[in-house]
């Protein structure tokens, strides 16, 4: 169990390496390609399946210029083949086209990550991620 | 396989009729009662653990006269012993405390349901809910 949790470990830094490298190869790579899975950006609606999840992905980084994670109070919970990792994604980044606009801001998103695990390894099936209030309840 | 997506969307429907309910007992036999689980409601940050996660219901329920969930666009995936739903929350609530000054409004949750079988049925570990931007692309 311990491995296990060190392999979840790997795969959710693995993911956060990739869309901090704004590389859709190493992206597509962490997921699994299947109908079953699902991404929830913040204030977007659910995303399903590897070909919608994909072009979210295409359309953050094609819109991110610079994004930069600290992750913090990350729990990994595995019960048989599937882990889920919860945890608060702290960002800076930066948003917009042309240089000129492009603005550097903060924010707070509160994310659940779920992986199966595969014969090579564990693989995304979902993430949801939400922006947490600045007025909200403390944890 | 199909008596377990049953089970799970009963499980599933158990959680909402709680909900509406404002029922904390109803809330409380939907739930594992562990230190893994975890609840991220819209706009909070994630809460861990069986107190914190019944706190959060018991806050809820005080200041939700009235709430009303359409459930819409739910997928459920079963691997061994968990299964995750998720689906869009069509809710029209009432919020605030004297009658007077509450108001009736809408909102679109997308929110991820995960749930752990054990022997008597299968119980809620984590549910996510985050509200989707009226701007936001379509599904």
């Amino acid at each position: 169990m311990p491995d296990d949790v060190d392999a979840v470990r790997a795969a959710n830094a693995a993911f956060y390496s990739a869309f901090e490298a704004g590389d859709l190869d190493a992206m597509a790579d962490v997921w699994e390609h299947s109908d079953r899975i699902a991404v929830t950006h913040p204030g977007w609606p659910t995303l399903r399946g590897w070909p919608s999840v994909a072009g979210s992905w295409d359309a953050i980084f094609r819109n991110t210029p610079y994004i930069q994670f600290v992750l913090t109070g990350d729990e990994v919970a595995v019960v048989g083949d599937v882990a889920w990792v919860t945890l608060d994604e702290n960002i800076l980044q930066t948003t917009g086209g042309a240089a000129e606009s492009q603005e550097l801001s903060g924010a707070r998103i509160a994310a659940v990550n779920v992986f199966v695990r595969a014969r090579d390894g564990w693989r995304m099936v979902l993430h949801h991620g939400s922006p947490v209030s600045a007025g909200a309840p403390d944890a």
